[in-house]
């Protein structure tokens, strides 16, 4: 065990794309849990997208982080000293420990993992974590493919679309993914199975989409934003289903920085000729159905039928560069940091 | 009965706002019904927004109308002369005959209305015609407003949104209508019971929208687009539903005229951190619901708890004038054509 508690803080926001010093490493004391109280040690800290909305203090579902405060995140984590009676020492557990080597809690919001479980514990991060109950939920929920139909997902290789078109598949549907780089594309479709999938950087890119969806689109699974959605739109069936959960291409965008013309009225206009449903959502909102999830799809990953890719970068102090990368779509499947040797 | 059959035809496809060259008169011979054929002859011609969309060529749901051919729209009309053993002269029948004042028809799609019902036969084009059904079906069915919660249409006092506030408030929901002058909003507070109404023509109308919003909009009846979007869209609460059943503010628009900057970035990053759906819809999909709708709205007009406005026009010659007057909002109520006399 580390002598010292490592964190990293928010040290200012971003304008635009995050740069490495709008984060800082601090190391101090670990502290002392508390009567009723948990030291908990990170092993795994999970780096998604959301995490840039956190930085700005623009509105939004969620508090931002304070400049000087630890950054926000998810964390698989160790019980290293424990006087709550709920935990023994050694204990393995989902937290939201942020991006740091130690925190305390008083054990509300954990969930014991089982170490000997079929998938590694640090899928609680991803496929079997949050990432993955977006993609299900999302789907399932507000996409509700039918056998037959096209589901398009953007950031295929990624934690979320590869969950997306592989539950798609396992529905009976078409899945086409839209990956960066052939090395993402041969992944998508060769070890996850999609039924086509179209590189995005390349400079046919739309023509190959619309070759990839010859009956048009009935699922967008909205997880990018930006230029894929200006090649997905026009080919939306009507009554398509658009579930949004994530714009990672427009989160580094400045406010008010996106000239002409306005896509507005067309978009609203094409809404209402194809009668199109565009759903915000987060995963929270349908917290009901996460037994329903992790039975699901513990029982398709014992099946062999839907895979999963991990991104695992070592060292808490490779996160904020590791994060840049994400922002950027280098990572190659679901990004965790190893910040401590499981055992 | 009028001795020539007079037609109006789509002289040419308007460029922004249809102006009255757009529109040809014609008179030619009454047709003779052929063997199981009905003659009718059009008593209410119904004048909606939709039909700027059959004039252009764009793509649509429907196809357009083709130029010199007559005009389409819904209508009352009277079976002058009839070859068809299901109708007998004299029976008035609820009828797509467009702008013309006699038509064949072969029975197909014809639904008889009871003249001796509770209300007008000319309701059949409005409060109890389509679109008295597209208020309750996209109100009901995608709005889905929760007692307590805030509903907001514009044109309130049309043949539209005059019904999606009255049923909001017979749901339970506070009804806030917006309306063009100080005669609509009389009307739709002190005759139609709204809860409040703002008038999108006074100069401070975002924030009297915002002050008859107190707690936000939790679903907005888009039946506008343009300048009133733009103010309820930053009143949405999170999970606020948006039916989206016409942009008539747009309809006059020429592709691609829209100048920057461009509000489609911003509006997505809101439909995301909001969790809002946008849902455009026409009533067509919902038609399994058309006998509950006649059911509901017919006994609540029979109840007193929902009214109606009619704002009639003689003569079919003067129909392309209404219509232009209908997109510039002068029509005060469902405006129909009165072609010829009931009896």
């Amino acid at each position: 065990m580390a002598k010292q508690n490592r964190r990293i803080l928010l040290a200012s926001r971003p304008e635009g794309a995050p740069k490495p010093e709008n984060f800082k490493i601090e190391t101090g004391a670990i502290p002392e849990p508390a009567e009723g109280e948990v030291l908990l040690e990170t092993l795994y800290l999970s780096l998604d997208p959301y995490m840039r909305g956190r930085m700005s203090d623009a509105k939004s579902y969620a508090a931002p982080v304070e400049v000087g405060a630890v950054m926000e995140g998810g964390t698989v984590s160790r019980v290293a000293r424990t006087r709550h009676p709920g935990f023994a020492e050694g204990d393995i557990v989902l937290s939201h420990s942020g991006w740091q080597s130690h925190a305390l809690s008083d054990g509300r919001g954990l969930r014991k993992l089982d170490p000997a479980g079929q998938a590694p514990v640090s899928t609680a991060l991803g496929v079997l974590g949050m990432p993955g109950f977006t993609a299900y939920a999302g789907l399932l929920s507000i996409g509700r493919p039918k056998a037959g139909e096209t589901v398009v997902v953007a950031a295929a290789s990624g934690a979320v679309g590869s969950v997306v078109g592989q539950i798609a598949k396992i529905k009976g549907a078409r899945a086409v993914g839209i990956a960066g780089g052939a090395e993402k594309c041969a992944f998508v479709r060769d070890e996850l199975g999609f039924d086509a999938v179209v590189d995005h950087r390349a400079p046919d890119f739309q023509e190959k989409l619309a070759e990839a969806c010859p009956k048009g689109i009935d699922v967008y699974f909205e997880n990018v934003g930006g230029a894929v959605w200006d090649a997905v739109f026009p080919l939306l069936n009507s009554f398509a289903r658009v579930p949004v959960c994530g714009l990672i291409a427009q989160y580094n965008d400045v406010p008010g920085s996106r000239s002409g013309p306005d896509r507005l009225p067309a978009t609203m206009r094409q809404v209402l000729s194809r009668s199109l449903t565009l759903r915000g959502f987060i995963q929270t909102e349908f917290i009901d159905q996460r037994e329903e999830f992790l039975r699901d799809v513990g029982g398709w990953i014992g099946d062999g039928r839907l895979k999963y890719r991990e991104d695992v970068v070592d060292g808490l102090e490779n996160a904020p560069e590791a994060f840049i990368g994400l922002l950027e779509g280098r990572n190659f499947g679901k990004l965790v940091v190893r910040v401590a040797p499981e055992a």
